[in-house]
């Protein structure tokens, strides 16, 4: 009961800002000796801290107010993809308290290797909180996979080419071997590593912290080795009954295309995927197709060329850019969202990926005037922030996750 | 607060079934004496009805129990599609009360001749509830078209020709006509007239009671002219942001194909609508094209030279069953259903359009065997099935609609 009653009044200075205690109990409905303890507690934890002085408006004297702090708890997420590993480490006010990708041909890599890649980096994550006296709360792993999120098993990665693996157990051992106890001041209840689906993670995270954040109908697609995509449904993930929603990348649109990597033809992902565009746009040999470089720079090559008004280039981005339309308008037709966000790569060329995009949308969407596309301002952290996100979230259900500072 | 207790104990006797007005009051944290007073009222309304005596399991005495009623209570529902206008008329047990179903070419008609179409039929439908003393609480209307439910008006239906058809305003005109003063008993509160989505609304029946009812994830896919598709996510109607989601039938699955209705070519309706199955399986001479006769019997025409083994039919039913498994892969990897249900005449002709669609979903699908596939049990009802079973909705919302019958 305390414990939800201190969730009830965290997520309201979350949601609705710095007020007084007097403001809160009317707010809630709780009594006023209960807020100032249940707000004594959470300062104490770190979550909470006295703010400014609250005048005009209501009527009485003005009161101290309390606002959201959580600058001491952090949240990690950390992003497996096909070229890299991103980790970022936010707070609870979503600011960032680290970032760092690296570049990694995971496909070429067993996922025990990958696996060892990932804690290096949580590690440095780890290392960098507890320089700047951040605690961690959790850990989420983004994945382009089917997961099944509660036992934290990626079911099924094909572009990482990874089938059963038990990720959280792998990565919970090789953590508690580097850093004895760093998580032991968690609660056993709580899961403080979890896997999940990276397109659904980067939708959480646009729509907690995107240019586009709170907008309740949001479709979110992802531009990688794949393609994927994540659904907002009336301010709610879209999970499916088994979790394995928004599987997009094998809509087949292109019947006797180019082979896909599942095996089949003219898949989607086979005309808007990276590949796709890297094979229309350069030779093999190109080092834009050299996965041991950092992706960013390949991509700043590439918008460097089409700006100069390299012909290659510009085709490429053209024929992407309408095929991004055409799978695109199906999504838009089926799921009528407000917004229609870009990541990943479709995010870094969109100047040049709009223009057809939107032509090929206007002339196949039912409704076009009803959806906005948007570019993602998260870039290729939209997973990992979502995973860092989640990893808060626990905090806000269950503040008493984060230890009181003088135990009573 | 009565309105909305009196709805609480209503919803409570439908989901939960008949018990003691004791029981009741332990379960819904009424106390007891609110529970009698208020159940008296829903007996006086026709709502609820004194039932069998309840026996063993709890402790103390036998109770009388209560159990919902509405035999005299009827929810209407119209659709309005290409080939046919169909009414239907539920208690609120979901009992048929009446059934009706007039071959009529909706696309060689004026929008207005049609709403006469559509008047007389609910007139009759209307005699039948007075004759057997069903009090009519709403009517909803199901057409296969984006609609703006807020305003009662077909925004767009292109296999009906339609665009801005005020259908609420026109029927509600056309019926206040014929039968002065029959809504008059309905509060002002109440809009008894209502329009939506054709597969929005037999989803809705599907998930009320459908074969598969209360299967929270569900997709449900109907074959008509048209080809609609409405999906239960959560247990919730998906609406999309402007009311506009579940637009299936322009997915361009075949670049460079037959040209649509819609003004482009491959659309998934040239492949999979009832024009391509008549095309591919008769020529247009041939009774089963002739949109004057029912279109049941025209489809058990077909299933009789199937039986048969007449091989262009045959043929065609292969073709059009990939074609079906094709598209449906597309809408099973991005929702992932517990359940997809075919309506329409793919229900009818599912015995051989199943096996082919199967093969293709389970060759495309991610993850096949998390969903089911369930031909509709019912019929080309489903629609106006589920239009009445919104109308009686607003009685479970609001009991106070129907009058008392022993005025206090």
């Amino acid at each position: 009961m305390r414990r939800s009653n201190l969730a009830l009044v965290l997520r309201h200075l979350r949601d609705a800002g710095p007020r007084s205690r007097a403001r809160i109990a009317v707010e809630t409905g709780l009594n006023r000796g209960t807020v100032s303890s249940l707000t004594a507690e959470l300062i104490d934890r770190g979550l909470v801290r006295e703010g400014d002085v609250e005048r005009g408006g209501s009527v009485g004297r003005p009161g101290q107010t309390v606002e959201l702090d959580g600058r001491g708890i952090g949240g990690i997420g950390v992003e497996i993809n096909v070229d890299y590993v991103t980790a970022v480490v936010l707070n609870l006010s979503n600011a960032v308290v680290f970032e760092h990708r690296v570049a990694l041909d995971v496909q070429a890599l067993p996922a025990e290797a990958v696996l060892d890649a990932v804690t290096e980096l949580a590690i440095r994550a780890l290392a960098e909180c507890d320089e700047r006296q951040v605690t961690p709360v959790g850990m989420t792993l983004a994945v382009p996979a089917l997961v099944d999120t509660d036992d934290g098993v990626v079911a099924f990665a094909p572009n990482l080419h990874w089938t059963k693996v038990d990720a959280v157990s792998g990565l919970r051992r090789r953590l508690d071997g580097h850093t004895p106890g760093f998580w032991g001041s968690l609660p056993r209840r709580h899961s403080a590593i979890q896997v999940d689906n990276d397109a659904n993670l980067a939708a959480l995270g646009e729509f907690a912290m995107g240019s586009r954040a709170g907008t309740a109908d949001l479709v979110y697609l992802t531009g990688e080795t794949g393609v994927g995509g994540g659904v907002m449904v009336d301010g709610r993930l879209l999970r499916g009954a088994a979790g394995f929603s928004g599987e997009i990348g094998h809509m087949p649109l292109n019947p006797g295309g180019d082979l896909c990597g599942c095996g089949r033809r003219g898949c989607w992902e086979t005309m808007v995927g990276l590949a796709a565009l890297l094979r229309m746009a350069a030779t093999p040999d190109d080092p834009v197709c050299d996965p041991s470089l950092d992706l960013e720079q390949r991509l700043s090559m590439l918008s460097g060329r089409a700006d100069a008004g390299e012909p290659r280039t510009l085709d490429a981005l053209k024929l992407v850019g309408e095929a991004l339309g055409l799978g695109a308008s199906i999504l838009v037709n089926v799921f009528n969202p407000r917004v229609l966000v870009l990541g990943g790569y479709f995010a870094s060329l969109g100047d040049y990926l709009l223009e057809p995009m939107l032509a090929e949308l206007h002339a196949r969407v039912i409704a076009p005037d009803a959806c906005e596309v948007a570019l993602s301002t998260l870039g290729f952290t939209a997973a990992a922030r979502g995973g860092a996100h989640v990893a808060l979230e626990a905090v806000l259900d269950d503040p008493t996750l984060v230890a009181l500072r003088h135990t009573p």
